[in-house]
């Protein structure tokens, strides 16, 4: 197959971990006759030095016309305190929106070489840490309206927090269907004790769950879920959840596992053109010096092939290129232990090529 | 001193809790010589089931018109599913309100007798949790417009998060000054990279930081945050953060101590008179069977002395009778562990009004 990625390379150490995936995506697509030509397209902190833009029409436009997006990770502190318009951030929710995006995929694994890893107790991390946070990604407080005003001699500063039925209802859709083809449970997490959007969030769950029989539905409140994650962790398959909740789940999630630098994530929309990226951010303090962890921008690689590009068993390839060198005891910095061996971002690049 | 005490005894399990703690307040006031009066006040679930109002007038002004509001905890199953301003949580939302209590305090303390119930690994906790969740209480998205409409032939619900900065600067310097009197660490979390109020809260803070030189200020988003809780809670000494972040990091900081039967919360504002309960819920499942942990209710009860009544000797003996306790063994089912000698809320009652 012949496939367009729209490669954006991100900020600080960014561009060596997306270094590492293309390498990996070109040695796929040799070895299965594939295709891949790459657009470059600038987003975030780049962008922003190269059009003072986080996000110039003409890059989401490559973006829009690509088979999908490969990110690594954007900003940094060389662009901070600048205004809110001219922020890397600015760029990638206008990434999201303008794609369409609206089903953000994380999910919480811990690999069995990394256990140690995870804050948790053994004990907990024994019973099973395998979810996925279904997050909503391009509606709620990150898109409603934002504004700062003037009101008996003080500043305010409101946000607001929308919500309507269709766009619950399609990430509703993607949370059961997601249980479906796992374990069969879906949470969805909201606080409909205090929000009039996650009522509405449980009326629209309500409905979809009388089409999902099979699946094992249930609630719980955020700041419940925020606990729950920590004190057992195996109790969840597919989490769903707005926006805001997701972000700071999911984070919460990732970390549980032990390894962020393993974390990849996917971003759909309708078609089948999505945007995959690491969970982790652009790591500004060791840029440049070839030791960052290229694994989760790999693994986001990976994800591309299986949910973008119909590719299970090239997926598979390189999930297993990635499992091979954590057996062999292979580490980044980040993820350094006992008795393994420490590489770099561009020898953990080799040794996972040389697995394929 | 006389103090006059409104008692809320709640729902669910919540009144064999607060009757521990009348039973601790009492001795100690005997032992001090001093008297405190009860006055009985409704709220939660059994103010709907007395008055069909989670919080009438009257009771709010039995709690206003007292030096101080002693609760346990409100909500359960049958109250579920009422329409929202039916619900028990409007009332304790509305005691808040009423009472002008911006100023939530939320302790996240390893007791050392307990230590091993953290689901973090000891090397974790070995390094130390003790800090403080300084929530905001009466501001933001809890209390913004909420509503629910019709648009386009399907439901929108839009909630709105509003700050103002005199509500900011209040509660930025209760964090200021309660990290003056511990380890001088202000973390203030936010998402600064999407919301307009948190750019307004670290504006504020900003120049509160000014005013406090020696207290070491920093600010980290609420998603990196709820990582950071999990791996590495040694870190934080005073987070102080808006209402719905406060309310999601309290909980998880509350869970890593391992002990959430444990954790007592005080809410404060312009005057002496502040609201105290646990943490936690109601826990309807063991209701009635005298097996609850008090001692959440109890350490309540000892905040209230120590920071209402400027009784800190009369708190400190209490906090000191609970730990003996720990100490000889003695647990309630939530925190049994081997080697310890289970026992049920009265008893533990007994054995803490024992110590005294
Ligand atoms: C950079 C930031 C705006 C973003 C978000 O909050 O969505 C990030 O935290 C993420 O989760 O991808
Ligand atoms: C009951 C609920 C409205 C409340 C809150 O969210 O404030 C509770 O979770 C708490 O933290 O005290």
């Amino acid at each position: 197959m012949n496939k367009n990625i729209a490669l954006i390379y991100g900020d600080c150490s960014s561009p060596e971990i997306v270094t590492q995936a293309v390498r990996v995506l070109d040695k796929i697509a040799a070895k299965h006759g594939h295709t891949f030509t790459y657009t470059r397209a600038y987003m975030g902190g780049e962008a922003i030095d190269k059009f003072g833009d986080p996000l110039p029409a003409s890059e989401l436009e490559k973006c829009k016309a690509s088979d999908s997006v490969l990110l690594g990770a954007i900003g940094g502190p060389k662009w901070e305190g600048m205004p809110g318009d001219k922020r890397p951030e600015k760029g990638l929710l206008r990434l999201r929106a303008g794609m369409g995006l609206y089903a953000n995929n994380r999910p919480a694994k811990i690999w069995p070489q990394l256990a140690a890893a995870s804050p948790l107790k053994a004990e907990i991390v024994a019973k099973g840490i395998d979810f996925i946070v279904v997050r909503e990604l391009i509606g709620g407080v990150y898109f409603g309206e934002h504004k700062t005003y003037e009101e008996n001699g003080e500043k305010v500063a409101v946000d607001t927090m929308p919500y309507a039925e269709h766009e619950i209802e399609r990430i509703g859709r993607i949370g059961f269907e997601t249980a479906m083809k796992r374990r069969k449970k879906l949470t969805c997490v909201d606080k409909a004790n205090v929000l009039d959007t996650s009522r509405l969030w449980r009326a629209v769950m309500h409905r979809l769950a009388a089409e999902y029989p099979e699946v094992e539905y249930s609630e719980m409140f955020v700041d419940n879920c925020a606990m729950q994650i920590c004190k057992n962790p195996a109790q969840f398959d597919v989490i769903v959840t707005e926006n805001m909740f997701g972000d700071i789940l999911s984070d919460e999630a990732s970390e549980i596992t032990g390894s962020i630098g393993m974390v990849p994530s996917s971003s759909l929309g309708e078609s089948s053109c999505g945007l995959y990226e690491p969970i982790h951010g652009s790591a500004p303090d060791i840029a440049g010096q070839d030791v960052v962890n290229p694994i989760a921008c790999i693994l986001s690689a990976a994800m591309m092939l299986r949910y973008s590009f119909d590719m299970p068993a090239e997926a598979d390839e390189i999930e297993a290129a990635v499992n091979a060198v954590l057996d062999k005891g292979l580490r980044t910095a980040d993820m350094m232990a006992e008795g393994c061996t420490q590489v770099g971002c561009t020898a953990m690049g080799d040794a996972i090529l040389a697995e394929l």
